[in-house]
């Protein structure tokens, strides 16, 4: 393990301070063509390796986390899954050894768009090469087996556009994982999501200051990533939530979002919610990294590796154990598409759950939900 | 009934070639204050009102149509409503006097921020008065009082933002309508359609040709009206719809919204479907009209008439019958708006009804599903 960074860091790239770092095979080769030289996968980890190597977990994310899933002796700050991933917690670093990747062309310490190419000396920018769901996981695998020594883990756990990966890389490298957890992913994009993101990536490629992927922080896409982001927020959440939670409920003169001067300002609480996320968001997350991720899940299709069939590409997975669990309120990754994860595993032979759960959270369920979605995960992982 | 417009027509006027047009009352008061001089409504008729002048039906439309329901002697092109109105079908005009109103704020004919504000001869664009849903009711009971001298509706047929403007107008005309038919609407906007509504309006705001509203066609905020309309249509539709309709069918090389050039070019047939519907609006639909429009559904609770309770709102509109319907995959104006609004009704004394289709298509159903739709309107009609 790598304790500090060899790399050059553009600045779009922003890596958590706990963040170990895994040098890539060089060249590393991606799946649409095009090789990355020198790249590398940030990760965080959890817990302790057993001598016998056999109590490691790996959790790949969704588009926008890090690897800081939750506190550790690196950075003790809480992590994105903080309630979820500890000692003692659902996934509990008392037990297991557990790793968080940030995912293959992400700007959170792993090498994507808004890093800079050896060969040019420059950020990347739109040079980077197509990036698929299968390089992420090709990535991810590599930590684990090269960086970290691990020949099988005890379970791939993916959420979101990580449940993509999970199932790509368990596809691509079998036997790397005894179990599964799939959570609110998806075995294929369908076209209410592709549209989702279409407009997204749209959003940013209006935005003048986009220019091409030529951007820097003085002429910044921030248009185009905040309606992206708000637009993210809006399926990420359901409308149930929201009427108990906002209901018609109005700012008052003190809200730092109302604009007198400005006829259409924010005057809804859920408009001053959707800016609060995107402030928080536009900054943080670099516009061609974001553009090549979203469009990297509209690709990811199991069925490629069945014949045209989702569910026989997933039968081809040979895992002894998965659980597929999601959010009945999600509208991004419906809960259909978990219960077709687990059919298909379960074809391919897999003791395999499918749970809907009734949270009122939509796709975002899992971060917060954890009162439903913990001990669905500790149950599994306490059978292991 | 005045055979042609004696009003100025702005550029981002767009009124079909049957359009008649109401002088309203001058000066028109605003609910939110602000008045109008020499404001117009464009409408169409169809059918012949009878002596009693008892046959009268009254349509109020979503934010985007025009007032050419359908063919008439006027016009002879299919309108938005084409298989719905006509003679012998269900919206039967041979025993009713059909009505159809643009709506007060619209670039369709009627007067809005569009059109030429008398006191500077320039375009009203943000110095036109704050819209409200109930200013749109207003301007369609005059139509109907002033202009065509019924004081007695047989029915007012509202259907999405229109379902609004009908329950406005039977709050504030008391008397006007025996019966009411209410289509996808609903008595209160909630955060979800709120948040896609004012995510529609920043997105043109973001534009920089949208200029504060000071544009033209040469300086047109195109990008903010393509996304605006795509999010629209996203919104429109469901996505159990298009999994069925496009799944991930992807466009082949002849698509002319295929770019070889530009990686990020449409590539899924559900992108392309989304681009088509943007190009068909974008230049047809004034961008300070949408702004306005957009804005008064946000602001409009039937609960404001109703001490603070929408139910009780409902309560104090006064009709014999009424029908609530409306598509169980409307993700914008839910189903269960419209139960209440059958509920609320039904506490105010009306023999009430609600159904709750099972159309695929979602908020757009009662433009295309005309076998769900058609036959619940024709027997309610039927029935008087």
């Amino acid at each position: 393990m790598s304790p500090a960074a060899p790399f050059p860091i553009a600045p779009g790239e922003l890596s958590p301070p706990g963040s170990r770092f895994h040098a890539l095979a060089s060249p590393f080769a991606m799946k649409r063509g095009g090789v990355l030289h020198g790249a590398r996968i940030a990760y965080e980890t959890w817990g302790t390796l057993a001598p016998a190597r056999d109590n490691a977990i790996l959790i790949v994310t969704g588009l926008s986390p890090n690897a800081h899933a939750a506190s550790n002796a690196d950075d003790p700050t809480p992590g994105w899954w903080e309630a979820m991933l500890g000692p003692g917690k659902a996934i509990d670093s008392d037990r297991w050894f557990v790793v968080c990747v940030n995912a293959l062309g992400s700007c959170k310490g792993s090498t994507g768009p808004a890093s800079i190419d050896p060969a040019s000396g420059r950020v990347y920018g739109l040079d980077f090469p197509e990036l698929s769901i299968e390089d992420v996981a090709d990535a991810a695998a590599d930590v684990v087996v090269r960086g970290l020594g691990i020949e099988r883990l005890a379970c791939v756990i993916g959420n979101s556009m990580g449940g993509m990966t999970a199932l790509a890389l368990l596809l691509r490298h079998p036997g790397l994982a005894r179990t599964h957890i799939n959570i609110s992913g998806s075995a294929r994009a369908l076209p209410f999501s592709i549209a989702v993101r279409s407009l997204q990536r749209e959003a940013i490629r209006l935005d003048p200051h986009w220019n091409n992927g030529q951007y820097d922080d003085s002429n910044y896409p921030e248009s185009g990533m905040r309606i992206a982001r708000k637009l993210g927020v809006i399926t990420y959440r359901s409308a149930f939530e929201w009427d108990g939670r906002f209901g018609r409920v109005r700012l008052d003169g003190t809200s730092p979002f109302s604009d007198d001067d400005d006829p259409f300002s924010p005057e809804f609480q859920v408009e001053s919610y959707l800016e609060g996320h995107a402030r928080r968001f536009v900054r943080h997350f670099d516009p061609n990294c974001y553009l090549y991720m979203s469009r990297s899940m509209d690709w990811f299709d199991v069925a490629e590796h069945g014949g045209g069939d989702v569910r026989a590409g997933l039968a081809r997975i040979r895992v002894e154990r998965a659980l597929a669990i999601g959010a009945r309120t999600d509208i991004l990754f419906p809960v259909e598409q978990q219960e077709e994860i687990a059919q298909g595993l379960a074809l391919g032979g897999a003791q395999a759950e499918f749970i809907g759960m009734e949270s009122p959270q939509g796709h975002d369920a899992f971060l917060v939900d954890i009162a439903r979605f913990g001990p669905a995960v500790r149950n599994f992982l306490g059978r292991l």
